[in-house]
């Protein structure tokens, strides 16, 4: 249908249709690089929001709320008539057939299909890790967390009622990337407030956070000046963090280490990496390269297709040595954009181009008035300043105004510590014994 | 340990220890008449947050957050050194003993017990209704019904695709008081924006909201010229309104009717009533008079007990004329500080005074602009000036200044129709097929 003749203004139904699949940064890219073009656009995603991830771990530690980080897909789309969204979980793909088939058996057939689904946790084979560690990378995970938090508070002040004695509590977090620096300090504060704010009788001194990592230092993608300050904060924080640790095993209550050490722990939480490959319906599993990502051209066509294409954490973006790109927002939001283009191109019967990305540089926040952040050129930008620019660059990149409105109102009301805030318990089986 | 001479300082563990069963309206009423006096006071709640019941529609149509609506009890108290949270669910009391047993068996004395359990959604035995029909009487029945009314809504765009015409819709809500009035006119709303912001594809001809009740009118607390008013807005903003007709059985799919009518329906939204029976531990519901009630008599003590109390919608609070006072939010206020005033008569060995109810008046609101309250005196304040009263009354009364806040801030959005708002689907089952 890609050559219906110009003249003729083209229907609807008879444009080319791209479906996308997953609605994170990567899909929605997509989807807005294609909105109000000469196209049909259909976005599937088994959630009927989008997440901003890089803000999951305050949801986590109950400084925001679930409808801080997440906006209706639909409303995103909202003007554009030719992008729809579609509620429903992809169960496999039929290249042969250009068709989607969805979880309820429902087919969708495409001119052009965008694999944008993201990446989930990935525990490296560790036994009892996907039982019983805490990922952070979905609304839920963060959700579930903040849940186990809070009641963990809450049982080890009755735990220290009964026993006569404020009780010992360790958190561990396996990972020392933005996540898991990020969420450690977050928790310090959480515990912190906790204390001062809600009246729970714990004993701050016998709350342990551990941050544990294989790397003999933090946040390994930023120069080494940058992990040692982020070191500091953490530790001046109260973080425990320790290096060349590496998880062997994972059980309800306890860590062990491949040293042969073992520690007692009311939770686990796994910073320590995603894989893509979980997240692929079953037929592009196949072809997927490191990570269990999937192979794609420099264009983002997946080797070997006219008409597939991935973007995002989805994705083994090569780099021109060879190498492929991280898994981080800017890179989903870029490919996302250069797909959508690149779409065009094929649709109108143009060549296309390969993707270059363009490193505007890294952050990571550490707590109240601590951030990091890599520049262009190896500029560092740390503490008070770079946690301003911490700042505004996420609320800038929030979607839609009144979630930076209210993520504005809840960070002021946590920074100037002011009593109230989302310390709520709310998982669907919300009643306790 | 009343009797302690006055001249000795007494120390926390001997002053009289008041628990509290229920962190609702009457209870945080009771413990606010108690903190920082002279008594050790311990809330029990299975949930650790307070919530504002009289919003939760709100939430249920997807206008509020679950964090707008519920605050931690534990930071309502944060300052009050004598009053304790414990987060636990209570299996039964033992009142030969002044044991309060928990669902982890362990036990809490008191000197007083104050019973202040609320009130749950009364089926009145109508065959599927606890199973189909979905209450809104608690955060996660709001939470719930929101995530299966947006369901909802996206499976019939899907099914009307499908179909290759626009599907039909029927939403019932049993129940014309303040709830079911309240929830039909923000359903229409909700259907509305999903409609005009989301590009839904539903036609607003085929989606039915039914408000259904037994009685003659709407509102029957109200004057009847109140009642009629409030007919009229819910029909001019599309809701149907029927009136003598019971409902005698619901199944998954549909609503029964005692005239013999089946109605085809996508939900049941159950607003019928409320029993406090239900939430009360066993041992206290053998007591129980109207409405699963405990009776009490006019100083809010449980008949025959010299220390027990109830407050709220779990208590048969006695009026002058033999009657028992209504299960609203301000009869909770008002009976659980004069439980408290009670409570230390007693500690200090002084007699007791009967509870009286001091109405200010009720009110309901319909949508926006539109609003009913009647005051003393029999004057009805309705329409924008009602409405106006409506927000402030309940900006007032909702616990935080942030959230009060936040409130505001998701209302002047939905008040002038802004696109985004906490459309999500939340639930920890939040995925689909």
């Amino acid at each position: 249908m890609e050559n219906s003749p110009r003249s003729v203004p083209r229907t609807l139904a008879s444009r080319a249709h791209v479906v996308i699949i997953g609605g994170g940064f990567a899909g929605v890219a997509v989807a807005k690089g294609l909105s109000d073009r000469d196209i049909r656009v259909t976005i599937i995603d088994q959630h009927n929001f989008h997440t901003f991830v890089p803000l999951l771990y305050q949801v986590a530690t109950a400084g925001l709320e679930p409808a801080d980080v997440a906006f209706p897909i639909r409303t995103i789309f909202g003007h554009a008539k030719n992008v729809r969204f579609r509620h429903g979980r992809v169960r496999s793909v039929d290249q042969s057939r250009n068709l989607v088939v969805l979880g309820d058996g429902s087919q969708i057939d495409y001119d052009h299909l965008v694999v944008a689904t993201g990446a989930t946790a990935a525990f490296f084979g560790v036994p009892g890790a996907s039982l019983f560690a805490m990922p952070l990378y979905t609304l839920s995970d963060a959700r579930r967390l903040r849940n186990r938090l809070l009641l963990i508070l809450e049982e080890t002040e009755v735990r220290g009622e009964i026993d006569g004695a404020l009780a010992q509590l360790t958190f561990v977090v396996v990972g020392g990337g933005p996540t898991g620096v990020e969420t450690s300090g977050a928790l310090t504060e959480l515990i912190q407030i906790a204390i001062k704010r809600d009246g729970l009788r714990l004993d701050p001194e016998r709350i342990r956070v551990v941050l544990v990592d294989m790397a003999p230092r933090l946040l390994t993608a930023f120069p080494e000046r940058a992990s040692d300050y982020a070191k500091r904060q953490l530790e001046s924080s109260g973080v425990e963090v320790q290096f060349g640790r590496s998880v062997v095993g994972i059980d309800e209550h306890s860590i062990h280490f491949g040293d042969g050490e073992r520690v007692e722990c009311a939770a686990v939480i796994w910073a320590a990496g995603v894989s893509a490959g979980d997240a692929l319906p079953h037929d592009l599993a196949s072809t997927s390269g490191p990570g269990g990502r999937v192979l794609v051209g420099g264009d983002l066509r997946l080797l070997g297709s006219a008409n597939v294409w991935a973007v995002g954490d989805a994705a083994a973006v090569p780099l021109s040595d060879g190498a492929f790109c991280a898994q981080l927002a800017p890179v989903a939001i870029q490919s996302g954009r250069h797909c959508a283009e690149q779409i065009l191109h094929v649709v109108h019967g143009e060549a296309t181009t390969d993707f270059r990305y363009h490193d505007k540089g890294i952050m990571a926040t550490i707590g109240r008035n601590a951030a990091v952040a890599e520049l262009p050129h190896g500029v560092v930008v740390k503490g008070r300043l770079g946690w301003l620019a911490w700042l505004g660059l996420h609320l800038w990149y929030l979607v839609g105004f009144r979630n930076r409105l209210r993520v504005f109102i809840n960070w002021t009301w946590r920074y100037f510590d002011w009593p109230s805030g989302p310390r709520l318990i709310v998982a669907d089986a919300e009643t306790v014994e």
